[in-house]
């Protein structure tokens, strides 16, 4: 059996008893009941998870997967092709946005190659995973075989996993690759049905003439490759991405070892719904950081019944929303974990 | 003249300028312009605040005021008036919500009993500067006197000022007082004229009989005294509170010294709807946190014309949701600061 399979067979749901548990330890504690409105839910959901109810979040990893995407000779970007490889330069000498926020939210970041379409030489910090220059271009035919799709989800299954084994207990996603907005709004239209300008954006901030471009290539991605939103891989190799791929298989990952993990934004999201396709008790394993100003994310949300921790008007990937979110997760156990209760502070309870 | 005088006629606009020179710096970073929203926007404002082009935040403080409320007599709340010296000690002891988040947030906490009705002995860590045991009950004439308030007013101010004195780059404010949602509601429907059951909320969770008894004594508190919207003392003394006063203060104080102030939820955004009413220019410098469960709380933003950063359904009080905030305003000056441009990291611009 394929690892993929062993993982998505693996899954099992999260204990909901023990949350109850969780709450009833919340309510106890010098404070009013539920006053911590969204803290306690995100205690309560990683007691559930994890299935201890003293939680600890000791090392935050950043699992970042890039890749390159071959839609892009349609003229769908701002940003050249070699931005990807450049920015992975840039990741790993620890000058971009995701390094500054990682740094501050006390979290590794790991950059893995899954698909970027440049031939790095070895490099400190750089996991090499690459599975093709790109994909193909999928205006024209699949962007990828399924059997590599496959390859993409395995290595990010084991990318969670190895940081898992190196104690990792709270996982994010994160994203590059110029290009990977357009393949995002086509796998949410193929499993959404919604109409594509419904949900496409304007990616790093192309203008008009770009985004109206960018919305006939999707429709004419879906037109040619027919993909069966019933069947996730199907999905994800005719109209996804390397990167897109290696995020699914993070969260499954993360799920299988009963690990929290934190979803960026519209770019992780889809490959959090590919994993929610493949596997629907995923979906109790993740925690959408933030909404992105992506149109389609909001869809994409809604189809997995998550609702975003933050609102801030990001929409830049890398794992910059999840990283934030990070400090929250990490709040709602710290709250479960270290506050006193109204015995032990000697405070008196409601008086009805 | 009074320091509530010199601090209100000393206190300057932000630098606009300066904040848009911050922002061509942000555009030069190695991301799409813009595409870190509202952090963007939080380091300009830190840095129009500052005056400061490279703005660092390195001493963290929150200032929570305490005090009592002679309304309570009036039975609208669930918990008895004796809990306003119990979460004192509980703070001192570091036991409740706003210790647990302040120890992550890297912050400081500083207690400041402004009108607890309890004689506390000599405490480490706890300021004192009791100015009264609580306020009078406002249902039959004023809480304060218009001196006393001011009092607790520059009370506050100094609390800003002495935090600063050592080092303080960033505060927060946070309170405890039971029964201090019904002054804030009293003091909002004050100011904005609008319907008191509107504006009044549950608190710590008060069921409907309780409830439409707090919108009834807030409705004969403002018939009793009449508060005067176009003159903030007479609002702040006749239904406020002796903590709220505090935290206005402590909004003024930052102000005049130009560092930024995270306003907490609801009972810090009276606080702060005070000091803008007291000095419009004040709300440049001051930071919405969250969005509280408190229903007035929602128009008493609109009034300030604040958007707050986060919406997690807290309604606690005693700076919880402010010092989470302080994690997003010093990701904001980290990216400002620590980002790579385009060129020092050799990434390609846009392509248009």
């Amino acid at each position: 059996m394929r690892k993929l399979e062993e993982v998505l067979q693996g899954i099992q749901p999260i204990d909901q008893a023990l949350a109850l548990q969780a709450q009833k330890r919340l309510d106890h504690l010098t404070k009013p009941k539920g006053s911590l409105g969204r803290l306690e839910e995100l205690a309560r959901r990683v007691v559930a998870i994890t299935g201890n109810l003293r939680p600890k979040i000791e090392k935050k990893q950043i699992l970042l997967f890039a890749a390159d995407h071959g839609v892009v000779e349609e003229g769908v970007t701002l940003y050249p092709q070699e931005v990807t490889a450049q920015m992975v330069f840039n990741f790993l000498k620890g000058g971009a946005a995701i390094n500054v926020l990682a740094r501050q939210a006390g979290a590794e970041v790991e950059v893995f190659d899954l698909g970027v379409a440049f031939e790095f030489p070895e490099l400190p910090g750089l996991k090499q995973a690459k599975l093709a220059h790109g994909t193909s271009n999928m205006a024209k035919g699949p962007a990828m075989s399924r059997d590599l799709a496959v390859s993409a989800l395995e290595a990010g299954i084991e990318a969670a996993e190895a940081a898992i084994a190196q104690g990792a207990d709270l996982l994010a996603t994160g994203d590059m690759g110029i290009g990977n907005t357009t393949a995002s709004s086509a796998i949410l239209a193929a499993f959404s049905g919604l109409p594509v300008a419904e949900v496409t954006g304007r990616g790093t901030g192309i203008p008009d003439g770009i985004w109206e471009r960018k919305v006939k290539v999707i429709e004419q991605a879906l037109e040619v490759n027919s993909p069966d939103p019933a069947d996730p891989l199907d999905v994800l190799s005719k109209v996804g991405g390397l990167e897109i791929a290696g995020i699914a298989g993070a969260a499954l990952g993360g799920a299988f070892h009963r690990v929290p993990v934190i979803l960026d934004g519209f770019i992780s999201g889809a490959g959090g719904l590919v994993a929610t396709r493949l596997q629907p008790l995923v979906g109790e394993y993740l925690f959408a950081s933030h909404l992105s100003q992506e149109p389609g994310h909001k869809e994409l949300l809604k189809l997995m019944s998550q609702r975003p921790l933050l609102n801030l008007d990001l929409r830049l990937g890398e794992g910059t929303g999840a990283a934030l979110a990070m400090a929250l997760v990490e709040a709602g156990v710290r709250i479960l974990t270290e506050m006193a209760t109204f015995k032990e502070a000697g405070v008196s309870q409601e008086a009805l």
